[in-house]
């Protein structure tokens, strides 16, 4: 390979420093960046150089370009979509299966964690997620975005940045396999959503844990049906 | 911002088009790809697009380029060192208690799913690892890396692929608040190391499920421990 140009190695240090004050706090998440003008009078570099360092963040998932308003920081510094390379693993049953093994794992427990520690409009926010997963499947709609909400709420309010980091990474990919039209699935979905919901509500946390181990059973088990099928 | 030149949207297409051979599995973890004269050949664009190409997959970690040897496809394509931006996280002791907890959940049910799928050989290497953290203690030398890779053999051996991908995740960054020079946790370490790796041996998935409990317990009492004084 060719010998790396000389600016090259310059916005990597300036995406270092620019990184360092995401980091260090002085940048916080959700915060606009000063303008290129400023920062390349800070930091005493080329407008091209302060590019290249911004793009250098943009691909970290650390920064980014919004068109026409200028470069932030991102809500989540650091988190990738698809952090553990699921979509380059070879054999997608295998890959559902271990999802839904791992969600039996983990989920039961964050609801019981979420029973424990949520605060009344955390509550709110589950109720209201699980109403409206009812009401698009009483209508026919997709519910899959409000499923992964109503998932996501209950794992925020473990109040566990690690559970809620992760939750949305165990939740993927598993939609893929179910047929989330079938009426009994959608019926059970109902009656245990509601279920883990309402244990929350009471802080209960054995009621809540039992109550989402029987959902995701439940969803196991037809992911099961569906593989004995897909595989003739 | 510039406009985008055009070579750069053409080694954009062409990394699309190499990871999808890394993803339909026609390159597969760890095989060399061909030589970059042979490439220029096969996809008909220039040295500089391919060269541009290959880069992006680095940056994504699907590529590695080894000097003097040529490109290669990483072992775990996708995968990043800290998929949920932990550097980034402001607080640190939170950060610790949080990982101690998602440990607590995760790693007892891992222990049993080890103990009920190990295979002869991968008890061995549990075992061997267990032998090397207790000389190293014995010995007055770090044993940091080698107690994650004790950790890591037993997710190995659970035989989920998710779960023996989360498990390094999860198990970095405790160590930086654990005196690991300590010698009532190092004692306890050897013990419950031990108590792990034998339950997993003779295939009882509550004892090693047991052990592992109280070896996390134990780990977690010292990190509250140091916190407490950390915090003054």
């Amino acid at each position: 390979m060719a010998e790396r140009p000389r600016r090259k190695q310059l916005a990597d240090q300036v995406a270092e420093t620019l990184q360092e004050r995401v980091l260090n706090g002085e940048w916080k998440p959700g915060e606009k960046l000063p303008t290129e003008f400023d920062l390349i009078e800070d930091l005493n570099v080329g407008r091209g150089t302060v590019r290249e360092a911004v793009k250098i963040l943009v691909t970290r998932n650390v920064l980014e370009i919004r068109r026409g308003n200028g470069t932030y920081v991102v809500e989540n510094p650091g988190q990738v979509e698809d952090p553990f390379g699921f979509a380059f693993y070879g054999d997608k049953w295998k890959l559902a299966e271990d999802l839904c093994e791992v969600r039996l794992l983990l989920e039961p427990d964050i609801a019981a964690l979420a029973a424990q520690r949520a605060a009344p409009e955390e509550i709110a926010y589950i109720l209201e997620c699980c109403d409206a997963v009812e009401e698009q499947i009483h209508s026919g709609q997709s519910h899959s975005e409000t499923d992964r909400a109503f998932h996501g709420a209950i794992a925020a309010a473990s109040h566990n940045h690690v559970l809620s980091s992760m939750a949305p990474v165990i939740q993927q990919g598993v939609s893929a396999f179910i047929e989330v039209t079938n009426s009994s699935l959608t019926q059970m979905t109902i009656l245990t959503h509601r279920k883990v919901a309402d244990a929350i509500a009471r802080h209960d946390p054995e009621a809540a844990s039992a109550a989402m181990r029987e959902h995701l059973e439940h969803n196991r088990d037809h992911i099961q049906n569906v593989d004995g099928r897909g595989k003739q």
